[in-house]
């Protein structure tokens, strides 16, 4: 793709640019400290400034700068300069990159169960099972080897990948992504303790994926005893996630990788949960929260909190506290000795 | 079903009930925070005790509180009072909940090998492929997808969910559940280092499930290289966990979603482990013990022990712990202060 | 096969051995504590030493350790002696044990592609599903129910196992195992955080394993938004491993079950991350360093630290930082004390 036309593109954020090569061409998106010739990179904060000295990409996505503009024009490099660089990366990638998508059909080797209601151009791969009176939107992708048991509805355009697993009377909104490896709506881990040991509870419930929401690899989202698992409109989950039965997540939140939520966990909106965090059974935590990575979350959370550590106090206190743990061999030395002065005198 | 119906089915656990309209029909079970009419719902312990005065739901399970039923019978709603609300709502949702089961019958994609041996009413669905000398007992239910290598056992009744994997020589009892994604058998991480590298150790043990035992979604259960990996009877698996080559787990015990055994780890019976915790090589776990969410344990743990933290310590002592380390920064100011008016005065 | 095949085969390692039956057969291995008749074990440290003089093992593999050697001997056991005890047992179990390895051929049930390219002597297991443009190598194995995404390589002799998923344009080496459930090139989780909500950031990487790596059960390896997440030769994962978009794993690493890797991460060589251990986006760990189970590290770890703790401090620091950790209720304790001395005398 010619530059000016990615410049073209990207329209109204586009404060500036440069291209003294109309012909430039462009052939795919890299990272400043690894382009070669004919691609396209990014400067958004100070860290990777220092690169447009010496990147050897052909065009530079910039800030709003005017020193690095100066500094590409002096290297001949085409550029331009926008309000939101690491947005106009993305939909620059967007526009060179063609991701795999399979054409619409039904392949001769899926079993799409009679009761099945398909939308148009939907696409059904190999071996993919699609069991009674589930329904599938327009321009849905089932990928191959995926099952989905009975009962599920999908919104249009949502993507299922290989080999992921959804479960009976779970419903998926629109334009979701379901990745690799996922399993939604299976039975949540619910027993009583009885005498004669641990007794399954029947989960009747369901899981609800609402528009735009994405599962990672390999993820696990459980169906409850009695009413649904839900998450909300346009929120993330990377690979190896849990959400416990009953679970309610809000919309726009980023949950990442190996992050866990026990039982009826109710989260708000545009919560973020880092690496690996933990939340115990039915805990709130409040809208625009945050959590550091391996935060263990056992009580409730305000909105707009930043919490750290396990269990989990505010991340200031947590910093300071953390700084002091590694000096507490120090600060024991202090105290024996004050124990002893202290014994010398009297 | 008609309530009549249910209280006459928990049997011998009711206390107490009361139909004024014997003809009400519940249609299905209900959290009693969002009970609409035509549903059932309990309460257990206090904390849910204040929707019985609001609640929408039809019909209650109650413990046995003469002030529940009382308020109860002033709204005018149906009620059955137990000795133990939790197992009578487990099972009045077993009664009116029919979880998906697939009919006994053997699909047309199904690839099974010519020397498995396959009981009574077993079900294998599309796409699932049973090797060589694999033995399945009756009602067994193997959906969709479904991969099992050779010379594998099954018990009765036992079910396996769409996509999971069941590797060579691996022994499941009767009664058991496979949740979708899991891989049972497969090698554990068994490497010797040698001048060039880590060499792989072949894994020529297997993996043994006894009777009742539950395997949660993309769980994983290792095979060592010599000898089993045993999961006792009725022992449940949460989602996401990691069981090393060479473990031994007792019976009954809840092994909470993420959490990790490395190799040769050895389980009592009955034992809790809380969701991300982790349990070193080789340690020992006595019957009834307890660990909270994320411990990391270390070092052998004593029998009904509950223990917390990284590395695991008794509860109590970690809740004065950690209730201190947010105060460190504060321990630390008294310290210097102590130390300057010491050293003011000498 | 007899004992002294075994012993022959050992070759140069063996130091001395003892053989009074040269028809004695050995029909498997076993471990020390629990061997019986016919199987041979290995005796490497101290802690099993003591199980020379009971165990029902018929042949033994023990160090260069004369006493050893006297016990088995007035046992009447066969054994032999060698250097390397542990790799000598991997290497006898190798000869012992034959793992399940389909022949080769092309299951009719598999769907390949006109445009695949397939080396001499591959096997595709029922229901593996090959997309346009892969390119397997020779012995390439790809059991049941495998996705293998467009434009993939695989290299001869690579193993993947029954249900793992493979992204577009991954690239893997020769001699890498790929354990059951894991998925290797999804899209990594990159979003842009615009007005309208988190925009997805389209991940034109791809993933790239070296000669020799293994990756565990239901690990997932992502690709990045532009470059390649690379795995270096003959590192091994574990079970349940998240390695984010972009990062870069050097050559002989031992990543152990649920640990966690953000995006941009850089690993050098001979790195062992133990058990559930988080790594922070773009941190660098430097060649042989050593991160202890749980250890949560968030900025750079110089070449052979061996570090632990969250946030991560060296090891002998923590090892007594967490032992004061559990004495901060008397430390606080000795405080006040001080404190209500001082004030007394005041």
């Amino acid at each position: 793709m010619k530059f000016v036309e990615i410049v073209e593109r990207l329209g109204e954020d586009v404060v500036a640019f440069d291209v003294s090569d109309e012909t430039l061409e462009i052939a795919k998106a890299a990272a400043i400290d690894e382009a070669i010739a004919g691609t396209i990179a990014f400067v958004a904060g100070d860290k990777f400034a220092g690169y447009v000295a010496e990147t050897q990409a052909s065009a530079l996505i910039l800030p709003d700068d005017e020193g690095l503009r100066e500094q590409a024009r002096q290297r001949g490099m085409a550029w331009v300069s926008t309000r939101n660089p690491r947005e106009a990366f993305a939909r620059s990638i967007a526009m060179l990159y063609r991701p795999f998508r399979p054409e619409p059909g039904i392949h001769e080797k899926a079993s799409v169960a009679a009761s099945a209601k398909l939308g148009r151009n939907v696409h059904i791969g190999a071996n993919a099972v699609i069991h009674e009176g589930v329904v599938l939107g327009d321009e849905v992708c089932v990928h191959a080897n995926v099952v989905v048991y009975p009962q599920v509805t999908i919104g249009d355009r949502t993507v299922l990948h290989a080999n992921c697993t959804v479960h009976e009377r779970t419903q998926i909104g629109a334009d979701c992504t379901i990745q690799s490896g996922a399993v939604l709506g299976a039975e949540g881990f619910g027993f009583v303790p009885t005498p004669s040991g641990l007794m399954r509870m029947e989960q009747s419930g369901c899981v609800v994926l609402e528009d735009g929401v994405e599962i990672g690899c390999n993820s696990t989202v459980d169906r409850p005893a009695v009413g649904e698992t839900r998450i909300g409109k346009n929120t993330k989950l990377d690979n190896l996630v849990q959400i416990g039965h009953g679970c309610r997540i809000g919309a726009n939140c980023a949950i990442c990788a190996q992050v866990g939520l026990a039982g009826g966990v109710t989260l708000g909106n545009n919560i973020t949960l880092a690496g690996q965090v933990g939340v115990a059974n039915r805990a709130k935590i409040g809208d625009g929260a945050v959590a550091s990575a391996k935060t263990g979350i056992h009580q409730d959370v305000e909105a707009g909190a930043v919490v750290s550590g396990f269990p989990a106090i505010a991340n200031p206190l947590w910093l300071r506290s953390a700084a002091l743990y590694k000096r507490l061999p120090e600060i024991y030395q202090s105290l024996r000795q004050i124990q002893r002065r202290l014994n010398d005198r009297s």
